[in-house]
């Protein structure tokens, strides 16, 4: 005993000399040499430095290819071995303060050009730096306090507690947490309703995220996509003929409060009329309502059908990242306590009652929410709700009266406009495409200075784009005819 | 489209007169009040202050009940609506700075007196706190760039690379990504084992990580429970008894590196000779090795069984935020390009390759990472192992030569012990129990000096604990005779 003190009070650092110390006392001997080979990567290219990240001054970029089954290391930091003598010589402290400072340097100018993803990336957290310094970890579930006591549930139950109010549900009713991202969300409504009817069949639009689709395979269940209008909502008349033809099993529906790619607001009203005409009593569907993006914003739309645990719905999820604002993704999962005791009846598999999809959990993420919460609070979200609609008319306004299709669906502040031909343009300014159409989301932290500085760059690229024979591509098939001015519909 | 900027420009900040502006503009008309009603809250108690958080001074608590279908908002800082004034008042920014800084003492108070989880609480990101502005996502794939260019890929790949070298993969042959915690990577490997064998079944010891139970429901694969040698490694004798009835099947087997109770290590090359024993060629099986704490500290100490791609293994996770030290939950999962090939095969489902289990990732938790390898590099790491494995040794010792039963695995720094019979001081020390034992990691925070006060107060308050009739515990069942010392096996 005191021998191991004595050992353990040779410090290694100071003399150097491991060998000494390792070989008798032998659980604890290491590999005398700990630094593994390099692997020869045959094939593999050398790993190259961060200049190739800047982008901006650089000429254009061969067009990027996703190629399946091979990993692209054109840019990466590699991770270097310290030397003996960096500690005195300060070389690698050096080297590490240039790399920051290139990559902050290269955030702030990718921060000021982006527009195509719905990301609020207006925020100041400078006050809560100072938790920069720990380890929050809120691991489980958020209502049951675990013996580790460096984390934030107080905050995360704080928020959680403000969206039960925005989407009526009461306190001792409702549960959920604060997850990693919109998928998470998503990923967790739908298992809930797995859980509620493991024979029920997945409906969703084909407009609905990814993710949705994704759950569907890892979850093992069956699933109808359904078709869409052009606005991108959900085509009621082709649930109807989906649900008829699988009338002898639970539903479980995603629908959706913005979809990705065009902002549409699926009619949540209307989806559970046309399950009660095709006979769906309350106890045979379950709908998780994803909202990542426009969840938080239509409830403070006058016309927006309403999104309330009022209504026969399960679960409602939200992205924090993207209305809100938050360095790092994270999102909000609501749903209905009786759920979730149908997930946490099986004690064998999940230890006490974590019911999350995770076990440990980012305990920053809910301060961060909680802040802006705090600081903005439901009058400050109208103001900024308002403020983007008015700047996605505006850019829909000017982009059609430059001879642009584009279109704006009445409850969104997403803008889907004909695709740039120019790919370095895309890049620029960071807009998400599809097909032939790319889309502008307005988000608080986009004025219309920043929308005018784009506008006149699109127009003036465009008339190098398109002379002589070539025209601007037809999007009637996405935004309809009327939204559509090329050459045939204009 | 000039009136739309001209409303845009009468700031409803300013002037206050939001009525004005929507009616004439319907698209952007609001809800004339934003404020939600407050629901009702049949039977929920008010929410309380954050003071009931403190913790130390007070009484003892009654002892926590898991109360399933019941949330428990005791401790609940509520966000509130800003007042009209606050803005010149200044009252809302004082009450959240108190809040703030009451917290902040909190954390420090409890990173202080942390023992139970496996969690490197020794971290200095300063130099990081200048990203803290930045909204940093690596939607999808670490290899394939997304147009969201405020993303921090060339740092995770670089990451990335530092584990494929230690576990032994060329980088052109291996996938990987940054996850958000120990329990994605399981998610994650188990689910790419299931794609490649999707009549597979799961095997996992008793001891295994619940996240590997969960993973098995949520997936439907059947599962197979191994029993555990009393060390808390898998058995393999019971292996074999349990492949054997089920050699038409393949199988996907979960190999802890480090249990989360007793830090066990299952011998992985037992594991894989008891496969090829039983008939399993290569092509029919699928091993995940969940490295969560131990992954990292395995490759250092001498005599462990080394886990490499050079043997027949699909994936290796490691949690992040545990040995390495974060300030939020992540961790690294690698595999096989071969295997990922398999599930992004099913383009309908994932958009490009993005064989994520999230689609928003956490951007900041690759950088952290990245820093602390550049500065600490494989040899700094084998210093920290060497040093955890004395201190855990110094703790057993003096466990034993006060008369308390304890047990420490050779491969090991998780130190198990008799449980404290006060709850009240399990709670102070932050340590994780499970029936009659508790546990103490010794992670690098963890010095002799805090081994010393946590071994002083202790050995004082057993003192008071077990008087007259009252004896500790017989941990033998869990720990084994030889190292339980209660009053039948001492």
């Amino acid at each position: 005993m005191a021998g191991a003190l004595e050992i353990d009070s040779v410090s290694p650092n100071v003399n150097g000399k491991l060998e000494i110390l390792t070989d008798d006392l032998i659980p604890t001997a290491v590999v005398p040499e700990p630094l593994p080979k390099v692997v020869t990567a045959a094939g593999g290219g050398p790993s190259e430095s961060e200049e190739d990240d800047e982008g901006l001054e650089k000429p254009p970029k061969k067009s990027r290819e996703i190629v399946l089954g091979r990993n692209v290391h054109t840019t990466c930091l590699a991770v270097t071995e310290p030397e003996a003598n960096d500690e005195f010589t300060g070389d690698k402290d050096a080297y590490m303060a240039g790399v920051l400072a290139r990559y902050r340097k290269t955030l702030l100018e990718r921060t000021k050009h982006h527009l195509g993803y719905p990301y609020n990336l207006d925020f100041d957290y400078g006050a809560l730096g100072q938790l920069q310094h720990f380890s929050i970890n809120n691991l489980g579930d958020p209502f049951i306090e675990s013996n580790y006591g460096v984390h934030s549930r107080q905050f995360e139950v704080g928020v959680l507690d403000w969206f039960a109010r925005l989407w009526e549900i009461e306190k001792n009713e409702y549960w959920g947490y604060i997850t990693n991202c919109g998928t998470e969300g998503n990923l967790h409504g739908i298992l809930v309703g797995r859980e509620v009817f493991p024979d029920g069949i997945l409906y969703a639009s084909r407009e609905s995220h990814y993710s949705v689709f994704k759950a569907a395979r890892m979850y093992r269940m069956d699933c109808e996509k359904v078709d869409t209008l052009i606005s991108g909502e959900i085509d009621c008349s082709d649930l109807r003929v989906k649900l008829l033809a699988n009338k002898d099993k639970p539903a479980i529906l995603n629908v959706n409060i913005g979809t990705t790619v065009k902002g549409a607001v699926d009619d949540l009203d209307l989806v559970i009329q046309t399950l009660e005409e095709c006979g769906f009593s309350h106890d045979r569907f379950y709908i998780h309502c994803d909202g990542a993006l426009f969840g938080l914003m239509m409830p403070f739309v006058k016309r927006a059908p309403k999104v309330s645990f009022k209504k026969p719905i399960g679960s409602v999820s939200v992205s924090g990242h993207k209305f809100v604002g938050c360095p790092m993704p994270c999102g909000v999962q609501l749903t209905r306590m009786a759920h979730i005791n149908v997930l946490s009846s099986n004690v064998e598999y999940l230890a006490s009652r974590d019911a999350t999809i995770m076990g440990s959990r980012n305990g920053h993420a809910p301060i961060f929410l909680w802040y802006t919460l705090n600081r903005k609070g439901y009058k400050g979200f109208q103001k900024e709700v308002q403020k983007c609609l008015r700047n996605a008319h505006y850019l829909k306004d000017r982009l059609r009266a430059a001879g642009i299709s584009a279109m704006l669906n009445e409850l969104s502040s997403t803008v889907v406009f004909e695709r740039p031909r120019d790919e370095e343009f895309v890049r620029r300014w960071q807009l998400a495409c599809e097909g032939n159409i790319a889309h502008v989301v307005v988000m608080p932290n986009v004025t219309i200075e920043k929308l005018d500085v784009f506008l006149n760059e699109l127009v003036e690229k465009r008339s190098t784009w398109y002379q002589g024979d070539i025209q601007p591509p037809c999007i009637a098939a996405d935004v309809g005819k009327d939204n559509c001015v090329c050459a045939l519909h204009k």
